[in-house]
């Protein structure tokens, strides 16, 4: 029998007892469960970074995976817990927007409001639920209890709002900057495969970017090598959103971009 | 047949090829040891820091789980090395303190010195015990080797003095910061449990907060999402210790406070 | 059955999607592997300090374990793909010289050009073929494929320059600075066991050390704690080379050294 994969993505660093706890309660209740970390260190509360991360991550692992994600800056308030099923994957998280980005990449799901209290631990902490709320439930998801069991469906999760990309009037596209990676890569909104924000060419092979009435040609290419090092380039990035980078060297700091920035982009063949 | 779970929790960080080596030697000798990470980011020599995130995780693993602790500056010095059995888990550790806290937490336990180098790896590095003596030794305990085994029982080890909890002549009671989280929370050593440290009320709903002559009144809650963003609180942690913390922010920078820091403390309804 | 073990070393760091994509990918083909994390945290592009921490690591592992590294600056250029066979193990890497001081260990050893797309994903972005290129190899590779399945033999993988171990005219050896630990020890160049780099005496106590025309006494001995505190001391390291450390100190930080510099080392009876 194959050993049921459990992904933890959450904001409890790695230098506390946190994960290790979570760890702990898994292997108690799902001893078969095998845990595997996405990241501990998205910053403390940052829940759009998280459903980011997430979003990028879950696709990559084997059908039956249970991704569960606590970024829980209400720990203890009403927010209500979720369990999602769709893709062939089991999600569980709290209802704050943290599982937005995989609810709008999901086509079919089915979503339920987590209330059964005989799945938890018997004592619950309310300031550590991923230990004693969420670590549990999903224990029990990965050792086979059926997700619409946890309790009544949900129809309405919170949903962040959704990254801008927005033609403007002098025929630009406005985009968002929603992520940058460790190597100062800035991964913009524009998702490759949304027909409804294709670029003005086919086969455009660079771009127009705007930062701040600044205006600058970039190349569009296949690899960060494909440009001389420390030059810009724009790639169709590895989790298929359009992104800025700067070959062996770090665009974020070269553009001086941070996330929730917006950038006018325009595509030239 | 479980896997036997190993938990690893050390100052070696996770930049340097000190863990990986641990965990290939674990997996040479116990193949079916599945190690966990508690943590590897204990400052350098921490032993206190370590001994507590140790005490604050070790009891929600299974039972049969070995502990694997490695915070020493004395490595390649004469400290004894440690095995302890109780509470149904083995502990392996220097016998510096670093099991100080889980001692005291254990009602009934057996403490041997192990000196049995046929237990150790062939060629032993006095600069690298983690690899070369304790890894091991954990790895055959989680194969079965009985703890009394190791080495002579050891009914001295070392242990670090206690934090400071203790009543004052106004009133108070005069308590040490023993952690910080990474969200800035501060884990105080005043325990939820112990008998002679209960509040001067049967419910305490509030509490008065001296730090340096400076004197705040605090809610006593049971959630960080009790009060507003950006308001201080008290709590008992998810440990089981008093925390002093901020609804969304962080309580150790708002407050100045470092751990060994000492906070007086009232209780009121 | 034993379960093979996929060691991972790369320069992803552990706040994105990447090193979670990978395990996805290797889960997804090959479930019966265990991974088990090196380190990710190589500066970005550092090619040399992988090469030296794999160099470290490797050899604890059991015999069949597959070692997967990825620094990876010229990823989507025509850099090759290698596949290692050797000491009992696999490597996994791009032929940048990532695998040199592996390669340099190894007495025997096959290595081949992976070239066949059967072995990769489907789906191949130019920006991360560590998830679409050298997680799906590696595990294939655990799963039992061959080596040398792969593509055909390698001759002539790219090598780093060796560090610098030269005796100097005055009597000195000119030892190169090839890197710094969590603790601030600097390791040196100079391993134990090559003949020709045999220290003057069969049994120094000391060595005189120059930094800059500055010159220090310090002795060499087995383990860190065989100074007083603060001390300077010179020790073979866990990995077989010469060692600069402070006892419960930083000696990188104390000596002002980085890696990459040159220091001058006599050895002394």
């Amino acid at each position: 029998m194959k050993s049921k994969i459990i992904t933890l993505l959450t904001d409890f660093g790695e230098e506390d007892w946190f994960v290790g706890s979570m760890k702990g309660v898994i292997a108690s209740i799902c001893p078969g469960a095998r845990t595997v970390d996405i990241t501990h260190r998205i910053s403390p509360g940052d829940i759009r970074r998280g459903a980011l991360i997430l979003r990028c991550a879950y696709r990559y692992f084997p059908r039956g995976t249970v991704h569960l994600a606590v970024v829980d800056p209400g720990v203890g308030s009403d927010r209500a817990v979720l369990v999602v099923r769709g893709g062939g994957y089991i999600f569980v998280a709290p209802d704050n927007g943290l599982l937005s980005y995989v609810l709008t990449d999901l086509k079919e799901k089915a979503i339920f409001h987590a209330i059964r209290e005989d799945l938890f631990r018997d004592e619950i902490s309310d300031t550590f639920h991923g230990r004693d709320i969420f670590a549990p439930l999903a224990a029990r998801l990965a050792g086979g209890l059926p997700a619409e069991k946890v309790g009544p469906p949900n129809s309405q999760p919170v949903i962040l709002s959704t990254p801008v990309v927005r033609p403007t009037t002098d025929g630009y596209q406005l985009v968002e900057i929603i992520g940058m990676d460790r190597f100062g890569n800035c991964v913009t909104a524009l998702a490759q495969n949304l027909p409804d924000q294709s670029p003005g060419s086919d086969h455009p092979s660079a771009l127009q970017l705007t930062i701040n009435d600044h205006c600058l040609h970039i190349p569009l290419v296949n690899s960060y090598a494909a440009v001389e090092n420390g030059k810009l380039l724009a790639v169709w990035g590895s989790c298929g959103f359009l992104e800025l980078a700067v070959n062996g060297g770090n665009a974020a700091q070269q553009l001086g971009l941070q996330v929730g920035d917006m950038v006018k982009v325009e595509f030239n063949s």
